[in-house]
């Protein structure tokens, strides 16, 4: 079972060439099943890295990282939460710009996104903010000290989440389709 | 965040060919990236069906269905509820037959499945029972009329799951790792 509700994409990024980490806008993505052409986390696979400490480093796996969303709403939360005027989507490497969903980072697993005629995504977790991102972050304010750790705890819960391309297609600027899975509650709890 | 306990495998399956509905009991499945090497349901991507009534029929999509998992526990719920003597996890085309997990087919979206020493699965969600596996069900009992759909209501919520293969590896009877996330309740409920 699901539910559905419509939202708005602000703007998309890419980054310019593979390597580079942050993003920069464009007008449209054009996604095949693998993410982004070109991007650097364009592909099925991808190799085990930090956030994967139960794997060895560097060992091939599924990515389930190809998309990066953030919104607007919790860029301008993080902002306020480590004083600065803003956090742009481009410093930490997001793809996706989106409005209007409240709690954006804490959507379910298994939601969908449909974007324009037809490409779709499917929300694989939220994105746990990391140093790197915290770096360039602080880049962006050189005059103020530890923003990089800063940015670290403030953007918990609030960073967005990554997604998978379920179906190829263009995603630009303009309505956003979510359809939520409404899961039952797992009574194994008590095993936790 | 997340929280682990360990279950048991009992025995894993594959399809003999290609192209085979039913499943057959195997010393072990051989897991790469892209699911079990032979299975009809091998690969990163696969043709959108009957269960995505949102995409056109037959289009390429993100698979999220590499491998199917049933419960020792659910396949007797679903025998109980269809007095019937068993359901064998072959006849729905099942891949691993698992025990020791409560309410399985509800455990949560993302969950990972550590399997022997290396291969581990992530859980893409509950898989919808179909009158196509009710077909299977019911040609094993011939005296009994209408077994198909009484397998898609009885079924429901404890079908087991399907997964993704994320890290490669051999899976064979034995000990398995669940390790749960532990996702914030997503407060945008009211849009929906």
């Amino acid at each position: 079972m699901s539910r559905s509700f419509t939202a708005s994409i602000i703007a998309v990024f890419a980054t310019p060439e593979t390597g580079h980490f942050l993003t920069r806008q464009v007008a449209a993505l054009e996604l095949d099943l693998q993410g982004i052409p070109g991007d650097r986390h364009y592909g099925f696979t991808r190799h085990a890295g930090a956030r994967e400490k139960w794997y060895e480093a560097g060992m091939e796996m599924r990515s389930g990282r190809q998309v990066s969303i953030v919104s607007v709403e919790e860029l301008a939360k993080i902002a306020a939460a480590m004083d600065v005027p803003e956090i742009k989507p481009e410093w930490i490497g997001a793809n996706i710009l989106i409005q209007g969903v409240p709690d954006f980072t804490n959507i379910p697993w298994g939601a969908r996104l449909f974007c324009g005629t037809q490409a779709a995504l499917v929300n694989e977790g939220d994105n746990a903010p990391c140093r790197f991102a915290g770096r360039e972050v602080a880049a962006q304010y050189p005059g103020r000290e530890g923003l990089d750790l800063l940015f670290v705890r403030a953007a918990k819960n609030l960073r967005g989440i990554v997604a998978s391309v379920e179906q190829a297609g263009c995603i630009s600027p303009g309505p956003v389709r979510l359809k939520i899975p409404v899961q039952n509650n797992w009574a194994g709890g008590t095993l936790l």
